[in-house]
């Protein structure tokens, strides 16, 4: 650790907030790259391109609803508005960086899809007959999910690095996550329809580490800006709710056509109507009088969710479902009420948005659910060719066996928690370089120094005639 | 009514809120037993299991697309959406009750949702072959209507009820929802497509007559926290608007695949069209100075979706569809204006978020409009196979016709009414019993009592120095 | 203008707001005429009938699932929200203007759909063998997107103008669309999926002109009402992110089935994330210590979804959308940094949302793309076959050429400028009649003229104690 500290000595030098070079400079050098790389690499694919009339002659298709569109476009708009306005609103909860939290998750999330895009694109939808990659509403669904890894990420951090920072993250981030998303579903073949492993393990590991990196020891926890005020409470529930509703298309999106999208909707649904009872007994449980903590209802609500998706297609049966999310509703909020203070007290990790307890831990959990469902599948459960169809045992992977299947899965939890951690440290120390106009502990969990405020000035001359009353003003 | 004065003394006790024991006891009972019961009942159907593919062809489906959830699943979402966001924020509207309101909402309906799929389940989808209940997406979206009757009830008592309350509340509205719908569909074979009936008029009568058997005489109309206040008006446009756009997907989500749904959107669509102006226009015409009012924009321009809910699949035609929605935005306007005071005043009913204009009297409408639409169907306008496809007039209904319909159509809309208001009586008794941990007058419309509120101590030293402005910190 | 001016004094009489007897009249009377004009002219279509069955055996369709509501019905939802909850929304961002900027846009689109069913049917949907309009799904699509062209109009002139002023600009707005349409469309035969010159251009030409012959010479721009608050800049992400994330819907929502709606929603998709980057560099670099405003990221990053609306259906590329998406970015909020501060004092044209960066420049520049993307068209790039469906070269356009198809493209741009202009300098005209009710210079930008505001009285008496914090109670 003595090395680690003395990194951290040389870069805790005296901050700068000021971003009008490096911003600009970040977000055009990079939108310039995608361009040429997109002319370089990016083509429609079959359906998507004119060509579609003919390939569906060609492939007796019967008709244009059979087009991939038609299957998957309401998914991906449910998908789409999670990215945005449910990731958005979740982290406007703090009474005083609303603009950071729904804005900055809006620049990365539209930078990290068209990178995600590209690294996707290279590993699963390249033509290597024109060097192409060609992309229809699959990889757009796709590319949202890889920028729901970092946007998970950013709840760890969030309130406390600049917008360079997160670009830097979330380049690294999206770069990480396409190749060990390639590892774990084409190498090892494991199977992760809601991406508990590929996403939420793995971007609640790199956000945790992110935050470890970079921890502030005079962060006190009784920061005036750190935490919420009446409405900023429910303007998050705008993204609770967001997240909640269409969280049944996130785990089924990209799942087979068919019964596969079917299924994991009826799983996702039940684990997440589960989850919300046990939530709210644990947290009216564990308050005196009883009462019930916003900060578990916007949260913990939606771990069952989390869990439910590597499984979600499986057999997992609607009572299996409502017991993942029976389970993860109790840990959840046990994380928030035990295990957050914890980390932040004796691991050194501070973590705004409890990633650990709504991704990293009902992520594994949901790895752990997928791999013992996947070993106990049989045929007398799924028939025969419902057993090949849901688990792919198709070509290099024919001879596969439900038992080995679950071993594949769990081999593939391992694959995500390493880059998470191992991912998270390395750009960890990246951004705790000094030159990227990170804010000071004082201006931690405030939009100031990014943003243009207007009430501002009123509030200063408000705030030397009326103190203690600052806190109304947001 | 002296045995009802009496009753209400015995139950006038002293007030406790403090629910810690009682919420999470029931929260984690309930869902126990639904793990069991979804355990012993509860299965995939045929379109959502992985047999589908062995299904698919031996029925002759051509193609995935064709599965259940591709006709009905963007329905589904709009209808969830509608169920948590719609509901929920437009009960955001008092100025100190927002947590409750979205929060209690999300509660409820996700426990209420599963309660609901085994509930209809045994009545509508049970396989007698092994007694097991098969779900498919089909009775996703029923839940979730099911559910929507007892949200409409929480309306009523919104802001004068524990979360316990409300959960006893739910449990004995399902299951009354339930049989109902059963007696309604099934034995009198009513058509009832957005539920005018079977949701809305159960629903309003339900929550108003537990309104009254909860009736408190001190609640003067001037308590302090009655009201909204400048946001979070806006916050309950939220839910106004999500529940006026996707009613057209709510009339329409389970009607007949194709023309059904199709005929469903669009005369929702219109009905609600006709609706805001004519909300409008009745607001103005009766506000001094011709102001609008937020509360009847909020509430009454949603009447004309209700009132065209059993007719929407019929042809009740573009120009029926907004007669319909003309006649309700000044009705339901009026009712705000006139009726909930009233019956306040002289019949001790306290509707909170006026359901009775809202829901009940547009319901009533709704299911007379409905029998005279099915009353007045021919084959003319529906040709032949059109009439028995829409009116189901198929194996015991073979000989029916529509006149016959029509009686049938209002024998349901009595059927709705005598459960809401003789369920309601029942169970209002049942919540009036002092165990349920509901607060007393002074603390109601108030989150205090069941909420950990952030910025209240401070708001309490800032009532002590600034006396008059604490409505503002809301 | 000395003609034009002496206009102006003649019009600028004392401003009486009372709208009590002009807006229910214009409600109630405007409804009524829809109503008769509905029931003469509008039926349901072959595919929202119960004949449906019908058609489909005689026209050998294999499945319900071909019905034209299952392509289309999940975007004229997501269009809807962007209607109602975005444009809604995004005017909700003046501190005491949010019930005037959700409601009005809510009663006007009402009004507006309706009336947008009628005069759309008479050009597009006449069935000339019954004399009826024949509506279906695609017809509501439309009429959001007729809506769409006033809405957009209404951001120029919002807060300055009475609610019946918005309904004539409405009435006759829709009309001009109407005509302008078929002129383009028809007669022109110019393609315009996202409708970049038929909506945004058109929408904010006439805007603009009507706002400069409204303009109010001493509504300084240091009103203190004009400009945001900390949370309703908030309120109007909401708006902002709806808008952004459904415009892949938008565009593609009436392009042809299969690849036209498939690759519609890719381009747009592609161009507003560029779009995203461009604006916070910009915004960015244009201010002091590099921060941003909400301003360019509530209304910028919506440029390239505009841009690309005419070309979204052609082979503009991956890559072609994303530089569209770029250039607009930096166009929108170089716009709002220096054109509008410009037109506003020399050109006096006073527009309240920035309109022209945000819908008329994009909408030009889209035009322009298009017609250049549909003169480089080619056989080799689209297929023989795509090279007519998606130009739609058949009947009377048979022989027509991609580059004189790109000379129609421009032409109609040309229209669609002449349209805004000229009738929003006539319609501007009418308006200016000390008929309407519009509200006094002080007046502008406040809800209290139009609506109920609660907390009135309380502010009043407040202001009355500690003047400078009145800003704060919105």
């Amino acid at each position: 650790m003595g090395c680690v500290q003395s990194f951290r000595d040389l870069c805790d030098r005296e901050k700068n907030t000021n971003v009008r070079i490096s911003l600009p400079a970040v977000c055009f050098v990079w939108q310039i790259a995608m361009i040429i790389l997109f002319g370089v690499f990016i083509r429609y694919n079959e359906e998507s391109s004119p060509f579609w009339i003919e390939h569906r002659k060609a492939n007796n298709i019967s008709s244009d609803i059979e087009n991939d569109f038609y299957f998957r476009y309401p998914s991906f708009q449910d998908v789409h508005v999670m990215i945005f306005v449910g990731f958005g609103f979740l982290m406007t909860f703090l009474k005083r960086y609303s603009f950071g939290g729904v804005g900055f998750n809006f620049l990365i999330a539209a930078f990290g899809l068209q990178w995600a895009l590209l690294m996707q694109g290279w590993f699963h939808s390249l033509d290597y007959s024109d060097g192409k990659i060609k992309i229809g509403v699959e990889n757009l669904i796709n590319a949202d999910f890889c920028v729901a890894g970092c946007l998970i990420a950013y709840g760890a951090v969030l309130g406390k690095v600049s917008p360079v920072q997160l670009m830097v993250l979330t380049l690294f981030g999206i770069t990480l996550f396409a190749v060990e998303e390639y590892i774990i579903l084409n190498l090892i073949h494991a199977r992760d329809a809601g991406g508990s492993m590929v996403i939420h393990t793995f971007g609640g590991y790199y956000g945790l580490s992110i935050s470890w990196m970079l921890y502030r020891p005079n962060l006190s926890q009784s920061n005036r800006l750190q935490g919420s005020v009446y409405h900023s409470d429910v303007f998050a529930m705008i993204g609770t709710l967001f997240l909640w509703m269409f969280w049944p298309s996130f785990n089924s999106a990209i799942t087979d056509h068919g019964d596969g999208q079917h299924r994991a909707a009826i799983n996702t649904y039940l684990a997440l109507a589960s989850t919300v009872l046990t939530t709210v007994a644990i947290s009216s449980l564990f308050q005196k009088h009883g009462k019930l903590d916003m900060v578990h209802i916007q949260n913990s609500t939606l771990a069952g969710g989390v869990a439910v998706g590597t499984a979600a297609e499986f057999m997992l049966m609607p009572y299996g479902s409502l017991i993942v999310g029976f389970c993860c509703g109790i840990i959840s909020t046990l994380g928030y009420i035990y295990i957050t203070p914890f980390m932040e007290k004796h691991l050194k990790i501070q973590d705004t948005c409890g990633i650990h307890n709504l991704h990293a831990m009902p992520g594994v959990i949901g790895g752990v659910v997928g791999a013992i469902t996947a070993a106990a599948a049989s045929e007398a459960v799924y028939g025969h060719e419902g057993l090949i169809n849901t688990f792919d045992f198709e070509d290099a992977f024919k001879n596969m066996t439900p038992t080995r299947q679950g071993g594949h899965q769990a081999a593939g939890l391992c694959v995500a928690i390493c880059f998470g951690v191992g991912g998270g440290i390395i750009v960890g120390c990246i951004l705790r370089l000094p030159i990227w106009g990170d804010p000071a502990d004082d201006n931690c969990f405030d939009d100031e120094p990014y943003w243009e405020v207007r009430d501002k000035k009123k509030q200063k001359k408000q705030d030397s005639h009326y103190h203690g009353i600052h806190w109304n003003f947001t």
